[in-house]
Protein backbone atom coordinates (compact mmCIF):
# COMPACT_ATOMS: atom_id res chain seq x y z
CA UNK A 1 0.00 0.00 0.00
CA UNK A 2 1.65 3.45 -1.02
CA UNK A 3 0.65 6.90 -0.15
CA UNK A 4 -0.21 10.10 -1.44
CA UNK A 5 2.26 13.35 -1.53
CA UNK A 6 0.36 16.33 -1.83
CA UNK A 7 2.92 19.33 -2.60
CA UNK A 8 1.84 22.38 -1.28
CA UNK A 9 3.34 26.42 -2.05
CA UNK A 10 2.99 27.69 1.43
CA UNK A 11 2.82 31.15 -0.09
CA UNK A 12 5.40 33.98 1.58
CA UNK A 13 5.11 32.75 5.10
CA UNK A 14 1.47 34.96 6.09
CA UNK A 15 -0.39 32.31 7.56
CA UNK A 16 -3.54 33.56 6.46
CA UNK A 17 -1.79 33.43 2.72
CA UNK A 18 -2.38 30.26 2.58
CA UNK A 19 -4.94 28.24 0.27
CA UNK A 20 -8.40 26.65 1.39
CA UNK A 21 -6.82 23.42 -0.52
CA UNK A 22 -3.44 23.99 1.58
CA UNK A 23 -5.37 24.07 4.83
CA UNK A 24 -7.41 20.79 4.21
CA UNK A 25 -4.75 18.51 3.25
CA UNK A 26 -2.35 19.84 6.06
CA UNK A 27 -5.51 18.49 8.29
CA UNK A 28 -5.48 15.89 6.73
CA UNK A 29 -1.83 15.04 6.82
CA UNK A 30 0.24 12.13 8.70
CA UNK A 31 3.76 14.09 8.05
CA UNK A 32 4.82 17.30 6.92
CA UNK A 33 7.92 18.11 5.55
CA UNK A 34 8.64 21.26 5.56
CA UNK A 35 11.73 24.19 4.50
CA UNK A 36 12.19 26.75 7.00
CA UNK A 37 10.77 29.27 5.19
CA UNK A 38 7.55 27.35 5.19
CA UNK A 39 7.12 26.93 9.26
CA UNK A 40 6.12 28.90 12.03
CA UNK A 41 2.22 29.40 12.29
CA UNK A 42 1.19 27.67 9.00
CA UNK A 43 2.32 24.32 10.56
CA UNK A 44 -0.54 24.96 13.39
CA UNK A 45 -2.97 23.41 11.17
CA UNK A 46 -1.80 20.11 11.37
CA UNK A 47 -2.90 17.40 13.49
CA UNK A 48 -1.19 16.79 16.88
CA UNK A 49 0.08 13.82 16.02
CA UNK A 50 1.00 14.56 12.48
CA UNK A 51 5.04 13.82 12.27
CA UNK A 52 6.55 17.25 11.24
CA UNK A 53 9.84 16.83 9.61
CA UNK A 54 11.68 20.28 9.02
CA UNK A 55 14.20 19.87 6.04
CA UNK A 56 15.51 23.40 5.98
CA UNK A 57 17.47 24.53 2.88
CA UNK A 58 17.53 28.00 3.93
CA UNK A 59 19.97 30.23 2.08
CA UNK A 60 23.40 30.27 3.52
CA UNK A 61 23.17 27.50 5.76
CA UNK A 62 24.25 24.03 5.42
CA UNK A 63 21.05 21.87 4.61
CA UNK A 64 20.52 18.30 4.08
CA UNK A 65 20.86 17.58 0.45
CA UNK A 66 17.75 17.63 -2.13
CA UNK A 67 18.20 14.07 -2.65
CA UNK A 68 17.93 13.04 1.00
CA UNK A 69 15.12 15.52 0.66
CA UNK A 70 13.30 12.86 -1.92
CA UNK A 71 14.37 9.59 -0.33
CA UNK A 72 12.23 11.42 2.88
CA UNK A 73 9.76 11.61 0.99
CA UNK A 74 9.20 8.16 -0.55
CA UNK A 75 10.11 6.73 2.38
CA UNK A 76 7.36 8.31 3.91
CA UNK A 77 5.01 7.90 2.08
CA UNK A 78 5.58 3.98 0.88
CA UNK A 79 4.60 3.43 4.97
CA UNK A 80 1.30 4.23 3.14
CA UNK A 81 0.99 7.81 5.43
CA UNK A 82 -0.91 11.32 3.45
CA UNK A 83 1.96 13.32 3.14
CA UNK A 84 2.34 17.22 2.82
CA UNK A 85 5.25 18.83 1.21
CA UNK A 86 5.41 22.08 2.13
CA UNK A 87 7.21 24.43 -0.13
CA UNK A 88 7.88 28.30 0.67
CA UNK A 89 5.77 30.53 -2.04
CA UNK A 90 4.98 28.62 -5.05
CA UNK A 91 6.53 25.16 -5.36
CA UNK A 92 7.03 25.66 -9.15
CA UNK A 93 9.36 28.70 -8.91
CA UNK A 94 12.78 27.99 -7.60
CA UNK A 95 11.32 25.46 -5.14
CA UNK A 96 13.52 21.80 -7.03
CA UNK A 97 10.19 20.45 -7.12
CA UNK A 98 11.24 18.96 -10.97
CA UNK A 99 14.20 16.48 -8.49
CA UNK A 100 11.36 15.30 -5.79
CA UNK A 101 8.29 14.95 -8.48
CA UNK A 102 11.10 12.50 -10.97
CA UNK A 103 11.70 10.56 -7.19
CA UNK A 104 8.38 9.79 -6.29
CA UNK A 105 7.48 9.25 -10.18
CA UNK A 106 10.59 6.54 -10.18
CA UNK A 107 9.01 4.97 -7.20
CA UNK A 108 5.23 4.97 -8.58
CA UNK A 109 4.12 7.25 -5.55
CA UNK A 110 0.83 9.11 -6.70
CA UNK A 111 0.82 13.21 -6.24
CA UNK A 112 -0.66 16.45 -6.45
CA UNK A 113 0.55 20.08 -7.03
CA UNK A 114 -1.44 22.97 -4.89
CA UNK A 115 -0.28 26.05 -6.07
CA UNK A 116 1.24 28.80 -3.69
CA UNK A 117 1.00 32.31 -3.74
CA UNK A 118 4.75 33.12 -5.38
CA UNK A 119 6.93 35.59 -3.25
CA UNK A 120 7.41 37.68 -6.28
CA UNK A 121 3.81 38.76 -5.88
CA UNK A 122 3.34 39.05 -2.44
CA UNK A 123 6.28 41.54 -2.56
CA UNK A 124 4.27 43.28 -5.00
CA UNK A 125 1.13 43.48 -3.27
CA UNK A 126 2.91 44.39 0.25
CA UNK A 127 4.89 47.91 -1.94
CA UNK A 128 1.75 48.32 -3.89
CA UNK A 129 3.26 48.14 -7.08
CA UNK A 130 1.67 46.47 -10.39
CA UNK A 131 4.40 43.54 -11.88
CA UNK A 132 2.86 44.16 -15.13
CA UNK A 133 1.23 48.24 -16.34
CA UNK A 134 -0.48 48.35 -19.02
CA UNK A 135 1.87 50.40 -21.83
CA UNK A 136 5.01 50.38 -19.98
CA UNK A 137 5.64 46.69 -18.51
CA UNK A 138 3.78 44.03 -20.56
CA UNK A 139 6.76 41.53 -19.75
CA UNK A 140 7.45 40.22 -16.42
CA UNK A 141 10.74 37.96 -15.47
CA UNK A 142 11.42 35.93 -12.87
CA UNK A 143 15.30 35.06 -12.63
CA UNK A 144 17.50 33.18 -9.84
CA UNK A 145 20.62 35.68 -8.45
CA UNK A 146 22.68 32.42 -7.77
CA UNK A 147 23.69 28.84 -9.46
CA UNK A 148 24.31 25.45 -7.31
CA UNK A 149 27.54 27.22 -6.34
CA UNK A 150 25.63 30.93 -5.02
CA UNK A 151 27.23 32.47 -7.91
CA UNK A 152 25.70 34.61 -10.15
CA UNK A 153 24.91 32.19 -12.96
CA UNK A 154 27.14 32.34 -15.89
CA UNK A 155 24.31 31.92 -18.96
CA UNK A 156 21.77 34.49 -17.55
CA UNK A 157 20.04 35.84 -20.70
CA UNK A 158 21.51 39.37 -20.13
CA UNK A 159 20.16 41.31 -23.19
CA UNK A 160 16.52 39.88 -21.79
CA UNK A 161 17.18 41.12 -18.02
CA UNK A 162 18.47 44.49 -19.29
CA UNK A 163 15.22 45.13 -21.10
CA UNK A 164 13.95 48.70 -19.33
CA UNK A 165 10.24 47.52 -20.08
CA UNK A 166 10.25 44.77 -18.20
CA UNK A 167 9.40 44.42 -14.28
CA UNK A 168 11.83 42.01 -13.50
CA UNK A 169 12.42 40.11 -10.09
CA UNK A 170 15.19 38.48 -8.92
CA UNK A 171 15.04 35.64 -6.45
CA UNK A 172 17.82 34.92 -3.84
CA UNK A 173 20.05 37.19 -5.33
CA UNK A 174 20.83 39.92 -2.69
CA UNK A 175 24.90 38.28 -2.72
CA UNK A 176 25.33 38.75 -6.55
CA UNK A 177 23.19 41.92 -7.10
CA UNK A 178 26.43 44.18 -7.71
CA UNK A 179 27.58 42.11 -9.94
CA UNK A 180 24.39 41.56 -11.74
CA UNK A 181 23.97 45.61 -12.12
CA UNK A 182 27.80 45.64 -14.03
CA UNK A 183 26.66 43.53 -15.88
CA UNK A 184 22.87 44.72 -16.73
CA UNK A 185 24.79 48.49 -17.33
CA UNK A 186 27.18 47.04 -19.55
CA UNK A 187 24.22 45.58 -21.32
CA UNK A 188 22.77 49.65 -21.31
CA UNK A 189 20.13 49.90 -18.24
CA UNK A 190 20.82 52.56 -16.62
CA UNK A 191 22.17 52.78 -12.92
CA UNK A 192 18.93 54.99 -12.21
CA UNK A 193 16.38 52.28 -12.95
CA UNK A 194 13.70 52.00 -9.95
CA UNK A 195 14.68 49.44 -7.84
CA UNK A 196 12.89 47.75 -4.87
CA UNK A 197 14.12 44.86 -2.32
CA UNK A 198 11.75 43.59 -0.52
CA UNK A 199 13.17 41.35 2.64
CA UNK A 200 10.81 38.69 4.70
CA UNK A 201 7.63 39.42 2.63
CA UNK A 202 4.63 39.35 4.54
CA UNK A 203 6.17 38.48 7.98
CA UNK A 204 6.16 40.44 10.80
CA UNK A 205 9.82 41.28 9.97
CA UNK A 206 9.08 42.63 6.43
CA UNK A 207 11.15 45.19 5.16
CA UNK A 208 10.58 47.34 2.01
CA UNK A 209 13.31 49.24 0.55
CA UNK A 210 13.07 51.66 -2.46
CA UNK A 211 16.21 52.77 -4.50
CA UNK A 212 17.74 52.85 -7.83
CA UNK A 213 19.68 48.89 -9.31
CA UNK A 214 22.45 52.00 -8.77
CA UNK A 215 22.50 52.75 -5.30
CA UNK A 216 20.80 49.08 -4.35
CA UNK A 217 24.32 47.83 -5.62
CA UNK A 218 25.67 50.00 -3.14
CA UNK A 219 24.02 49.57 -0.80
CA UNK A 220 24.53 45.63 -0.69
CA UNK A 221 28.01 45.77 -1.47
CA UNK A 222 28.54 46.92 2.02
CA UNK A 223 26.32 44.48 4.07
CA UNK A 224 23.90 42.16 2.94
CA UNK A 225 22.23 41.16 6.12
CA UNK A 226 20.55 37.60 6.51
CA UNK A 227 17.05 38.08 5.44
CA UNK A 228 15.64 36.57 2.58
CA UNK A 229 15.04 38.99 -0.18
CA UNK A 230 13.81 39.66 -3.30
CA UNK A 231 14.59 42.59 -6.05
CA UNK A 232 12.44 44.09 -8.56
CA UNK A 233 13.43 46.53 -10.98
CA UNK A 234 11.99 47.93 -14.04
CA UNK A 235 9.36 50.82 -14.39
CA UNK A 236 8.08 49.97 -11.46
CA UNK A 237 5.21 52.14 -10.36
CA UNK A 238 6.29 55.34 -8.31
CA UNK A 239 3.60 55.50 -5.49
CA UNK A 240 5.16 57.01 -2.13
CA UNK A 241 4.08 54.31 -0.19
CA UNK A 242 7.27 52.69 0.56
CA UNK B 1 -16.16 59.28 6.03
CA UNK B 2 -14.75 57.11 3.34
CA UNK B 3 -14.79 53.35 3.10
CA UNK B 4 -11.52 51.15 2.94
CA UNK B 5 -10.98 48.55 -0.24
CA UNK B 6 -9.31 45.44 -0.29
CA UNK B 7 -7.82 44.13 -4.07
CA UNK B 8 -8.35 39.96 -3.59
CA UNK B 9 -6.86 38.06 -6.29
CA UNK B 10 -8.85 35.77 -6.14
CA UNK B 11 -6.54 32.76 -8.18
CA UNK B 12 -7.74 31.21 -11.55
CA UNK B 13 -11.35 29.86 -10.78
CA UNK B 14 -11.33 26.69 -7.89
CA UNK B 15 -12.96 28.34 -5.32
CA UNK B 16 -10.60 25.99 -2.71
CA UNK B 17 -7.65 28.36 -3.93
CA UNK B 18 -8.79 31.42 -2.59
CA UNK B 19 -6.55 32.60 0.79
CA UNK B 20 -7.87 32.26 4.05
CA UNK B 21 -6.95 36.58 3.90
CA UNK B 22 -9.37 36.81 0.90
CA UNK B 23 -12.38 34.58 2.47
CA UNK B 24 -12.31 36.99 5.53
CA UNK B 25 -12.48 39.63 3.47
CA UNK B 26 -15.01 38.64 1.65
CA UNK B 27 -17.08 37.83 4.91
CA UNK B 28 -16.32 41.42 6.22
CA UNK B 29 -17.26 43.28 2.91
CA UNK B 30 -20.70 45.44 1.88
CA UNK B 31 -19.83 45.41 -1.28
CA UNK B 32 -18.13 43.07 -4.07
CA UNK B 33 -16.90 44.03 -7.00
CA UNK B 34 -16.15 41.19 -9.35
CA UNK B 35 -14.90 40.10 -12.84
CA UNK B 36 -17.06 37.74 -14.52
CA UNK B 37 -13.90 35.03 -14.23
CA UNK B 38 -13.98 35.72 -10.50
CA UNK B 39 -17.27 34.76 -10.20
CA UNK B 40 -19.66 31.74 -9.25
CA UNK B 41 -18.79 30.02 -6.02
CA UNK B 42 -16.17 32.64 -4.96
CA UNK B 43 -18.91 34.72 -4.13
CA UNK B 44 -20.57 32.42 -2.26
CA UNK B 45 -18.52 34.14 0.56
CA UNK B 46 -19.86 36.99 0.86
CA UNK B 47 -22.73 37.94 3.22
CA UNK B 48 -26.66 37.74 2.39
CA UNK B 49 -26.81 41.67 2.54
CA UNK B 50 -23.47 42.25 0.12
CA UNK B 51 -23.70 43.95 -2.91
CA UNK B 52 -22.71 41.99 -5.76
CA UNK B 53 -21.38 44.15 -8.45
CA UNK B 54 -20.22 42.41 -12.48
CA UNK B 55 -18.02 44.90 -14.04
CA UNK B 56 -17.05 41.82 -16.05
CA UNK B 57 -14.09 42.10 -18.89
CA UNK B 58 -14.12 38.88 -19.84
CA UNK B 59 -11.83 38.66 -23.22
CA UNK B 60 -13.99 39.13 -26.08
CA UNK B 61 -17.35 40.42 -25.23
CA UNK B 62 -18.02 44.32 -24.78
CA UNK B 63 -17.61 45.06 -21.04
CA UNK B 64 -17.70 48.50 -19.12
CA UNK B 65 -14.91 51.25 -19.94
CA UNK B 66 -12.19 50.65 -17.53
CA UNK B 67 -12.63 54.26 -16.17
CA UNK B 68 -16.16 53.13 -15.73
CA UNK B 69 -14.72 50.77 -12.93
CA UNK B 70 -12.50 52.79 -11.47
CA UNK B 71 -15.12 55.32 -10.71
CA UNK B 72 -17.68 52.89 -9.40
CA UNK B 73 -15.19 51.42 -7.33
CA UNK B 74 -14.76 55.26 -5.66
CA UNK B 75 -18.12 55.74 -5.77
CA UNK B 76 -19.12 52.37 -3.40
CA UNK B 77 -15.83 53.50 -1.22
CA UNK B 78 -17.45 57.30 -0.23
CA UNK B 79 -20.40 56.20 0.87
CA UNK B 80 -17.96 54.48 3.75
CA UNK B 81 -18.55 50.72 2.55
CA UNK B 82 -15.96 48.03 3.06
CA UNK B 83 -15.37 47.27 -0.57
CA UNK B 84 -13.73 43.97 -2.08
CA UNK B 85 -12.44 44.40 -5.81
CA UNK B 86 -12.02 40.87 -6.60
CA UNK B 87 -9.41 40.33 -9.71
CA UNK B 88 -9.36 36.86 -11.46
CA UNK B 89 -5.67 35.41 -10.63
CA UNK B 90 -3.37 38.03 -9.08
CA UNK B 91 -4.51 41.47 -9.54
CA UNK B 92 -1.13 42.67 -10.71
CA UNK B 93 -0.40 40.35 -13.32
CA UNK B 94 -2.50 41.78 -16.28
CA UNK B 95 -5.07 42.97 -14.14
CA UNK B 96 -5.31 46.66 -15.25
CA UNK B 97 -4.79 47.64 -10.98
CA UNK B 98 -2.52 50.48 -11.92
CA UNK B 99 -5.71 51.83 -13.19
CA UNK B 100 -8.01 51.48 -10.33
CA UNK B 101 -5.13 52.35 -7.69
CA UNK B 102 -4.23 55.96 -9.17
CA UNK B 103 -8.18 56.12 -8.89
CA UNK B 104 -8.43 55.30 -5.58
CA UNK B 105 -4.97 57.62 -4.46
CA UNK B 106 -6.33 60.39 -6.53
CA UNK B 107 -10.08 60.61 -4.35
CA UNK B 108 -8.05 60.03 -1.23
CA UNK B 109 -9.73 56.28 -0.75
CA UNK B 110 -6.99 54.02 1.27
CA UNK B 111 -7.11 50.15 0.28
CA UNK B 112 -4.75 46.84 0.29
CA UNK B 113 -3.39 44.22 -1.77
CA UNK B 114 -4.26 40.89 -1.40
CA UNK B 115 -2.15 38.70 -3.72
CA UNK B 116 -3.79 35.85 -5.53
CA UNK B 117 -2.44 32.52 -7.26
CA UNK B 118 -1.78 33.65 -10.47
CA UNK B 119 -3.27 31.63 -13.55
CA UNK B 120 0.04 30.53 -14.80
CA UNK B 121 1.23 29.12 -11.83
CA UNK B 122 -2.14 27.11 -11.41
CA UNK B 123 -1.64 25.62 -14.96
CA UNK B 124 1.78 24.89 -14.49
CA UNK B 125 0.41 23.05 -10.81
CA UNK B 126 -2.29 21.42 -13.01
CA UNK B 127 -0.15 20.22 -15.57
CA UNK B 128 2.71 18.85 -13.46
CA UNK B 129 5.07 21.05 -14.49
CA UNK B 130 6.90 23.41 -12.89
CA UNK B 131 7.85 26.65 -14.28
CA UNK B 132 11.63 26.64 -13.21
CA UNK B 133 13.91 24.15 -14.22
CA UNK B 134 17.33 23.89 -11.98
CA UNK B 135 19.54 23.53 -15.04
CA UNK B 136 17.68 23.83 -18.45
CA UNK B 137 15.07 26.67 -17.07
CA UNK B 138 16.39 29.02 -14.80
CA UNK B 139 14.54 32.28 -16.11
CA UNK B 140 10.59 32.73 -16.49
CA UNK B 141 8.32 35.64 -18.23
CA UNK B 142 4.95 36.05 -18.32
CA UNK B 143 3.83 38.39 -21.34
CA UNK B 144 0.49 39.11 -22.80
CA UNK B 145 -0.87 38.56 -26.32
CA UNK B 146 -2.67 41.14 -26.87
CA UNK B 147 -2.78 44.62 -26.93
CA UNK B 148 -5.85 47.44 -25.97
CA UNK B 149 -6.58 46.70 -29.90
CA UNK B 150 -6.40 42.97 -29.33
CA UNK B 151 -3.29 42.35 -32.02
CA UNK B 152 -0.70 41.29 -31.13
CA UNK B 153 1.90 43.95 -29.00
CA UNK B 154 4.03 45.54 -31.80
CA UNK B 155 6.79 46.00 -28.95
CA UNK B 156 7.37 42.82 -27.85
CA UNK B 157 10.87 41.58 -27.08
CA UNK B 158 11.46 39.01 -29.46
CA UNK B 159 14.88 37.62 -28.83
CA UNK B 160 13.64 37.38 -24.87
CA UNK B 161 10.70 35.63 -25.81
CA UNK B 162 12.66 33.58 -28.65
CA UNK B 163 15.03 32.43 -25.34
CA UNK B 164 15.38 28.46 -25.47
CA UNK B 165 16.32 28.39 -22.21
CA UNK B 166 13.33 29.86 -20.51
CA UNK B 167 9.69 29.22 -19.85
CA UNK B 168 7.28 31.68 -21.53
CA UNK B 169 3.64 31.97 -20.22
CA UNK B 170 1.60 33.58 -22.24
CA UNK B 171 -1.46 35.38 -20.72
CA UNK B 172 -4.72 35.90 -23.42
CA UNK B 173 -3.01 35.22 -26.48
CA UNK B 174 -4.81 32.41 -28.16
CA UNK B 175 -5.84 34.58 -31.24
CA UNK B 176 -2.55 35.95 -31.88
CA UNK B 177 -0.44 33.20 -31.04
CA UNK B 178 0.27 32.21 -34.83
CA UNK B 179 1.61 35.15 -35.65
CA UNK B 180 3.80 34.76 -32.22
CA UNK B 181 5.18 31.82 -33.09
CA UNK B 182 6.03 32.92 -36.68
CA UNK B 183 8.27 35.65 -35.11
CA UNK B 184 9.56 33.32 -32.61
CA UNK B 185 10.55 31.06 -35.67
CA UNK B 186 11.96 34.31 -37.52
CA UNK B 187 14.26 34.66 -34.07
CA UNK B 188 15.55 31.32 -34.34
CA UNK B 189 13.45 29.64 -31.44
CA UNK B 190 12.29 25.92 -33.29
CA UNK B 191 9.03 25.04 -34.32
CA UNK B 192 9.17 21.79 -32.31
CA UNK B 193 9.83 23.71 -28.97
CA UNK B 194 7.23 22.05 -26.58
CA UNK B 195 4.26 24.13 -25.70
CA UNK B 196 1.09 23.34 -23.28
CA UNK B 197 -2.44 25.10 -24.03
CA UNK B 198 -3.96 25.15 -20.78
CA UNK B 199 -7.91 26.41 -21.03
CA UNK B 200 -10.50 27.55 -17.54
CA UNK B 201 -7.34 26.56 -15.71
CA UNK B 202 -8.81 24.81 -12.51
CA UNK B 203 -12.65 24.80 -12.76
CA UNK B 204 -14.56 21.91 -14.12
CA UNK B 205 -13.78 23.10 -17.71
CA UNK B 206 -10.34 22.25 -17.23
CA UNK B 207 -8.54 21.52 -20.82
CA UNK B 208 -4.74 21.03 -21.01
CA UNK B 209 -3.11 20.25 -24.36
CA UNK B 210 0.45 19.31 -24.39
CA UNK B 211 1.82 20.10 -28.88
CA UNK B 212 4.75 22.14 -30.07
CA UNK B 213 4.39 25.73 -30.75
CA UNK B 214 4.57 24.71 -34.33
CA UNK B 215 1.28 22.49 -33.77
CA UNK B 216 -0.81 24.71 -31.59
CA UNK B 217 -0.09 27.51 -34.29
CA UNK B 218 -2.20 25.47 -36.81
CA UNK B 219 -4.44 23.71 -34.32
CA UNK B 220 -5.57 27.47 -32.88
CA UNK B 221 -5.33 28.79 -37.10
CA UNK B 222 -8.51 26.42 -37.39
CA UNK B 223 -10.10 27.03 -34.54
CA UNK B 224 -9.61 28.93 -30.97
CA UNK B 225 -13.02 28.88 -29.16
CA UNK B 226 -13.78 30.42 -26.55
CA UNK B 227 -12.63 29.40 -23.06
CA UNK B 228 -9.77 31.49 -21.59
CA UNK B 229 -6.54 30.51 -22.03
CA UNK B 230 -2.72 29.84 -21.36
CA UNK B 231 0.04 29.05 -23.75
CA UNK B 232 3.11 27.95 -21.90
CA UNK B 233 6.61 27.18 -24.25
CA UNK B 234 9.76 26.41 -23.79
CA UNK B 235 12.28 23.31 -21.99
CA UNK B 236 9.21 22.27 -20.01
CA UNK B 237 9.32 19.24 -17.88
CA UNK B 238 8.40 15.89 -20.27
CA UNK B 239 6.17 13.93 -18.07
CA UNK B 240 3.28 11.96 -19.74
CA UNK B 241 0.36 13.07 -17.38
CA UNK B 242 -0.87 15.61 -20.04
Amino acid sequence: MSGFVSFIGSGPGDPELLTLKAVDRMQKADAVLFDDLSSGPILSHARDDTDLVGVGKRAGRPSPKQDHVSRLLVDYAKTGARVVRLKSGDGGLFGRLEEELVALRAAGIDYEIIPGIPSAVAAAAAAGIPLTRRLTARRVQFVTGHDVSGKLPEDLNLPALADPDATTVVFMGKRTFPLLVKALHDHGLPLETPALMAESVSTPDQSLHRATIGALSEKLEAEIGTAPALILYGPLAEFDDV
